[in-house]
């Protein structure tokens, strides 16, 4: 979807409903409104009035064309609403929208509760996602919280048993997954951070036994999710 | 890696052990060599001569230019061999270059011993698998074979019990898959072929909880090998 003018790109860049994908910004301006995409990571793009002329749906771009999703994410209470054993999935800054697709689809499959994903530096749900689920994304509640570290106390207050999926920890298949669990799974590149992890009960691990060893998230993740849903029986 | 003149592509297009990834000629020449291109599904482009000239190394195109991978595939054989129990994963006419080296990628971590491929209709090991495979492929045996069918009953009168994984079997968590095991991973949009499907000696599904119930190749394959890893202890 396309938004254009000052105040409606904007206020696009403020919400949390609505996921900026990227911003057309005609050539030469440079003020508050580039600082705040920069900010949240849209990729901001300077090009020529004809440019943004043609890109304009209703001809009143004032120099800006968004292209949004206009995705409904939920409160986390809305994952643990009337759940007496909830399964979450936590994304922490996860940065590929086909990874973060993929992980929807596979959450679907296994009846995942939800999904929770911090606002910053993480991929929202974009075009992108949205297609790399396919389809998956709209029957999955997914809550975009401010901090992560906080959503995981706020889960554990509430009975909730948080284990990070990373790499030097108990082997998953031991560990017992059943009842109230949420699952941490890391960006790309850098796994889990630090502190985040401090703040789990836990760390359960996949066998590995290459040379290699390197999992793609999603398949990391869709493999963790499944021996939890084996578990839960 | 590129090769260039009549008879390197010609020779290269019938080989088993190189993988042509596309395939530019010049404008106006059509023969067996594009005919034969085009009856293994490699991508012809026809071009000018100027582009040849630029993309040739050697200066001796004579209207062809190859993007090659030279990739060292194995005997079906060389998997199993030495190998009591062997854990094989099969794939039938995978199309999608992202998810085949995903697929390796999680093979490798998972420990399995060998994958055989189709040597038509199922993409080969080209540039874009070894990239999204991250180095796996250099540590896994994969088998070319001119016909899975064929394969799959070599690899039963070898005493491996082969399954099929597949939306409508027995749950794969009950399902005894221990011992000498393949499994067979459909293609991304049509699943494992019906008569393939009937050499196997069983089929077995992931649970589905979901309302769209879709999951990607890779990740089902993830997860599928994981559980006859945990399985087999």
């Amino acid at each position: 979807m396309k938004i254009e003018g000052r105040n409606s790109v904007y206020e696009a860049l403020k919400s949390d409903d609505i996921t900026v994908n990227s911003l057309m910004v005609e050539k030469g301006m440079s003020n508050s409104i580039v600082a705040l995409a920069r900010s949240k990571g849209v990729k901001v793009s300077f090009v020529d009035k004809s440019v943004l002329d043609k890109a304009s749906i209703e001809g009143k771009h004032q120099g800006y064309v968004a292209d949004v999703t206009d995705f409904n994410y939920c409160q986390l209470e809305d994952i643990l609403e009337g759940n007496p054993t909830p399964f979450v999935v936590i994304l922490d800054n996860l940065s590929d929208p086909h990874n973060f697709g993929s992980i929807i689809r596979a959450c679907e499959c296994a009846g995942v509760d939800g999904i929770i994903i911090g606002r910053n530096r993480q991929v929202a749900v974009t075009d992108t996602v949205v297609r790399t689920s396919a389809g998956a994304v709209a029957h999955m509640k997914i809550a975009r919280v401010t901090n992560i570290n906080n959503a995981i106390k706020q889960l554990q207050s509430s009975g909730v048993w948080v284990y990070a999926l990373d790499m030097d920890g108990q082997e998953i298949t031991s560990a017992n997954l059943t009842g109230s669990i949420a699952l941490v799974v890391g960006s790309e590149g850098d796994g889990i951070s630090a502190y985040t992890k401090q703040c789990c009960d836990g760390v359960v691990s996949l066998k590995l036994k290459g040379k290699v060893n390197s999992l793609n998230a999603s398949v990391a993740c869709g493999i963790a999710v499944y021996e939890v849903i084996r578990q839960r029986g």
